[in-house]
Parts: C-alpha cells; sequence; structure tokens
C-alpha cells in the first residue's frame, strides 16, 4: 500500500448555523467539522477525517481555518477544491488545497493564530449581519481599549480570560500582538498568539468592552490578569464577531499566504 | 376631531427575506411595508399606514429608507422608535422618527436618492454575506468602470437601462454623481439621481460588470446609453448587492442627516 498522500486547505465559514467546529456524533446537531467530511469523502468516494488549526466554537466563524486530511485516493489540488465546494453548502467554502510533506500537521505546526472581534457600536441594533457581528448600543472609546490592551502582550498566565472547560494543561500563552481600531460604526479588536486558551478572546473582547464603555476603569484588564480569577472578569462576549482569520505555519511547509480578512473587513 | 400629525421615519432593512417593500395583500409573502405597518399599528393601537421614499424590490436592502404616516394617536418620536422596535423583526429598525410638516410627502418631497451597489470580487464564492452582496467571480477593471459611467451624469434618457414593467411616464432621469471604487475584495458602485426608473442601477451594475470584465468593450455603455435599446444591455445584477443608503429633502423639513452606508461599509 502507497503511503498516504497529506493535504492541507483553507476552509472559509459561517458559523452562524453550526454547533462550532467539532463533530459531535452523538449529538443531532450540525458541525462544520462533519460538514467538511462528508463533502471531502463524497469527493474521495472514501472516508475523509480531518484536522483543524483551532476548534471554533458554536457560532464563531472561519475566515482562514486551515485543516490537513490524510488522501485515501490521489486527487488533483483542483479536484478537491471544485469538488468539494460542489459539495459543501454556501455557508462552507473552501479556497484552495495544497500537498503537504508527511510531518505537516494543522493544529500542531501551527506556531501562531490571529483572531478577529468585530463589533458594530450603534445606538440601533443594525438591521443587517445579525451573527457575523456583535452589538453593543454604549459609545466605546476605541483609543482606551487598545491602550488598556497592551497589557495582554507577551508570555502570560491568562486563568482570569479561561473558561472553565479548558482542557489546557497550561494556563500560558504569548501574546504576540494585539490592537483595536475603528472602521465606521464597526471596531475591530486583532489579536495574534501562539495559541489560546478555550474562549480567551471572547473573554478579553468581554472586559475590554467593559472598559471601553466605562462600565469598569481603565486598568481593570491589567488588574484581572495579574488577579487570575476568571470569576472577577466581564461576560463572555457572544461568539457572533469572532473570526479565525489566520494561522501561521514554518515556512518550509509552503502553504500560500492568505489576506487579512475577513470579506466584512474586505479581506478575500 | 384635530388634524393628524405627520411623523417621519428612517427605516433599515435586510431585504432577503422579504418580497420587496410594497404590500402585496392578495399574495401570500412577506414584504417590509406591511411587516412595518403591523409594528407602528400595534404602537398606535389603530391602523397606520406608511409612505416611503423607494419601493425596493425582493431582495434590495434599505439602509436609510425614509417614511412618512399619518398618526391617528400622540406618541413622543422615541415611543414610535422603542415601540416600533419592539414590534419589528430583527431585520427591519426604525433608527429615528421625526415630526413633519403636513406638506411632507417621504416620496414626492424627495430631491434625489442614493443607491450603493456592492460587489465581492473574489475567485471563490464567499462563505459570509449571502444575500448581501452581488458575487463576480471575474477579476473587475475597478478605474475602467469609474471612468465608463461617468457617461451617465446629467438629464438623459435612460431607455437603456429600464424594466419592461416600469411604470414611470418619462424615461429622463438625471444623474447627479456615480463613482465605482474598491475597498479590499469589495467593489462599490455609488450613483445619486433625481430618482430612478424600475431596475435602473441594477441595469446599470449589469452592464458596468460586463465592461469591467472584459466581457463588453470599452465605450459599450454610452452605446447602449444612446441606443436607448434595453434588449441590447447585460442582464439585470442580481438584488443581493443593492442598498438605499439616502434620500434627500429640502433642509427646511428638518430631517437628521445620516451618514452613509450601509454597515458592512461602516456606515452607521
Amino acid at each position: 500500500m502507497p503511503p498516504a498522500a497529506r493535504v492541507a486547505c483553507r476552509v472559509e465559514y459561517d458559523g452562524s448555523r453550526y454547533s462550532g467546529w467539532q463533530s459531535q456524533p452523538h449529538l443531532d446537531v450540525s458541525t462544520v467539522q462533519e460538514t467538511l467530511e462528508a463533502a471531502l469523502s463524497r469527493v474521495a468516494n472514501a472516508p475523509v477525517r480531518v484536522h483543524c488549526a483551532g476548534r471554533t466554537d458554536t457560532g464563531v466563524h472561519g475566515h482562514n481555518q486551515i485543516v490537513h486530511f490524510d488522501s485515501p485516493v490521489s486527487r488533483s489540488p483542483k479536484a478537491w477544491v471544485l469538488g468539494g465546494n460542489a459539495n459543501l453548502p454556501f455557508d462552507v467554502r473552501l479556497h484552495w488545497a495544497v500537498p503537504v510533506a508527511g510531518e505537516f500537521h494543522a493544529r500542531f505546526s501551527a506556531t501562531a493564530r490571529r483572531y478577529r472581534y468585530i463589533i458594530a457600536n450603534t445606538p440601533v441594533r443594525p438591521a443587517h449581519l445579525g451573527g457575523q457581528v456583535t452589538w453593543q448600543r454604549r459609545p466605546l472609546d476605541v483609543g482606551l481599549m487598545h491602550s488598556e490592551a497592551q497589557c495582554l502582550l507577551g508570555e502570560q498566565d491568562f486563568s482570569a480570560f479561561r473558561a472553565a472547560a479548558c482542557q489546557s494543561n497550561s494556563p500560558f500563552r504569548n501574546v504576540h500582538s494585539v490592537s483595536v481600531e475603528r472602521r465606521g460604526a464597526l471596531l475591530v479588536i486583532d489579536i495574534r498568539a501562539n495559541a489560546f486558551l478555550h474562549h480567551m478572546v471572547r473573554n478579553i473582547a468581554g472586559s475590554l468592552m467593559a472598559v471601553g464603555s466605562g462600565r469598569a476603569p481603565a486598568g481593570w484588564l491589567a488588574q484581572l490578569l495579574a488577579g487570575r480569577d476568571r470569576t472577577v472578569a466581564a461576560d463572555t462576549a457572544p461568539p457572533d464577531g469572532l473570526y479565525l482569520v489566520d494561522v501561521s505555519y514554518p515556512g518550509h511547509f509552503g502553504l500560500p499566504a492568505t489576506p487579512a480578512g475577513p470579506l466584512l473587513l474586505g479581506g478575500t
């Protein structure tokens, strides 16, 4: 038997209709993983099991989710993309597929992940983009939120922003960059780290909005971080505005570069 | 009986779920007008009939639709907005309500309308923003489209871009401004005129995309316009990317100004 050929793909999805990434075979719910596996298995005419870079939660979006799978058959990259898309619902799309070395792993080879959290900061709930952005009625001070967020940089214990259900062995993560900027009525939190704890971005977003709206004082984020007590921080922000926008890998794997997104911010 | 008090409102709606603006009492379809009238009638506890600035088609969005109605009861502007929104589905929103002079008419007092047509110009159909943008796979030359569109300016016979079903007495309209610009992967056609013929923006968008993608030669729009023959122009572009973004009225009516939108371009 020839060694299985490993393939990496970029997957984009609107998470609104899905109970997150991960298959839940014992529950009657729809997930992105099972939807994608069903489509690729039809292209392969044999079962295909995919592994992703970041297992997103219910309602969270994938702009640039990276997956790999071991192909049971020989197919061209174009056949995976066109055939996969022909068998996928419109809210899940394959953008590219490339053959990769057998030691490539979408999750374990990744050196960094980047998320964007998009907030519609408007007095009236917008009629548009339901499920695609988080609505915040209170005016947010974007400059304050940006400076407040800088305390997150570097290798630190993020227990204050970690979900109770988090299965990671360590509460330490290394935040490479974080910014908050306004694009008209939309406010974008952009955060890159080696990896994230469960609910880490949404917990940070919730506490940043508390400071930005004046419900918590400036300096609160640094206090929360130092206190390492999740019960003191703000509520977890909704999944609606959260997008996995990029995953970094060592250059030798040769994966295509991806422009920053999502589409709603002009990214492809 | 006291004279009825006239009220003007700004309405924002996602047209995806609706069979256009106008009530169709003999058909089993949902329209924005009947949805809004039902909500306002509940606030008034009496029937309310609304009149709009521009009767949008099935699937077309209202970012800044203006309506007026004669209130059968006395209610504060805040009561109309909060009460209306409490009774409306999330894809239809009231942003403001103001008392206006009895001679104000949302349609007949309007001096100009402005539409935006948003195209996602990406090789793969986007997983996001289905129904909110029109997808065009072929690369579009935005500079060419912008210069091509300038022949539309001024008072002209727009028969070439007029739907067969158009009920207007005259094929003449006055285009005040038109531009085509790129925002990342999104391309935005922005057009302002005293008024529009039926399907005029979508017919212009279809022919502009034909030129921009190289399927028709530069100068084609001017030829079509001069020929005044609708059967020669390109197909009507889909409603998905079309937004009514602004309506102008004489200043003495005192209506609030509206920032350009829609939300997906950062407008409120």
